[in-house]
């Protein structure tokens, strides 16, 4: 495949899944590549023409010059693995491997649970659940807790899907839901926080709601 | 890691999820290391001790000998492709590998939108919201007729993670949502998931409602 091949990525600057692959075009120095095209979902209504790209009609979608459709985010940045030559976002085999993965898989699973979350707020009032927006909360707590724990193990290995997704999920959370506390007590977890924010892929790939 | 060493899964016969855990076992011939423990999730009260190996409160979650939790289904099944010396469940590299993990995003992305469907269907039917049930319909839709036009692709590769969660995903539309006839217009679909329905893999490992 050629090193010029341009990439269109479905993208949203609201999109939390979006800025996961974003921040890792850019740690891996393919971000260059790609063009962007500003695709708008959410909502109850469908979005057609991504679904012919990708049928459950979500975002990130990376289109390749023929025309293959990737996705979802984690298939994304294994891709973009296999199309540099620098540090990989995801250690190659072994015990830190499935580390990196089953810290992805709970950054990711927080944003599963606030993009819930956040549709549920959207609802009409007598629609929404407080029985879930309670129990997705108890989740948040429970995970924000267990990274607290994990703070130095994320200090110590090498930046990668795992701390993009981690990273992202307590971004999300500061950008749609500033009232969790998430940092009471939680002073390690705030450092490293503070560490992801401060590198130029994180910086340049800010959550914007432009709605 | 020795060849003898257990694992622990947080199960449950209901969950698509654990079904996609459990088919890949058999397939590597990893099954006999698993002791399941039935774990009830669902509805909206807090699992504290399984949330204690996943925050995330989700199933399925292995355990293994010392501790060391790991989740989700596809970080799961990561971890026995580096278990077994059989066939893979994920080609290693190259368009293989990408395509056999996109297909699996759309079978699980098809399960996280029926699990979303059901849970709404699970609420009062004041709170219930008709538009977003109709949303979940055509995201379905949209990927049933995308895997017809992708089922002699299905046929032509070797078996692995990508059937196996579409296998599960249109299982798991049988299981719970029989009013959606998938089945019209799309013979060669109906065709492959015959054969995967006769793989003892997955006879073994049929849902059951024991609620």
């Amino acid at each position: 495949m050629s090193r010029e091949e341009r990439w269109l990525l479905h993208w949203s600057p609201r999109s939390p899944y979006v800025r996961k692959v974003m921040i890792a075009a850019h740690e891996t120095g393919l971000e260059a590549r790609i063009d962007r095209v500003r695709t708008v979902v959410g909502g109850t209504t469908p979005h057609l023409e991504l679904m012919d790209d990708n049928p459950l009609g979500k975002l990130p979608t990376l289109i390749l010059a023929d025309g293959t459709a990737i996705y979802d985010s984690h298939v994304i940045l294994e891709y973009f693995d296999s199309q540099h030559d620098g540090p990989r976002l995801i250690p190659t085999k072994g015990h830190d491997r499935i580390l990196a993965l089953r810290r992805h898989a709970l950054g990711n699973g927080m944003l599963d649970i606030l993009l819930q979350w956040l549709g549920e707020r959207g609802r009409p009032a007598e629609r929404q659940s407080p029985a879930h927006i309670a129990l997705w909360k108890s989740k948040i707590d429970a995970s924000v807790t267990a990274l607290e724990g994990d703070a130095e193990g994320l200090d110590a290995t090498p930046f990668g899907i795992g701390h993009i997704a981690i990273g992202t999920a307590l971004g999300y959370l500061d950008f749609r839901f500033p009232e969790v506390t998430w940092r009471d007590d939680n002073e390690r977890l705030v450092a490293w926080f503070d560490t992801f924010c401060a590198r130029p892929s994180v910086k340049a790939h800010a959550p914007v709601d432009d709605s």
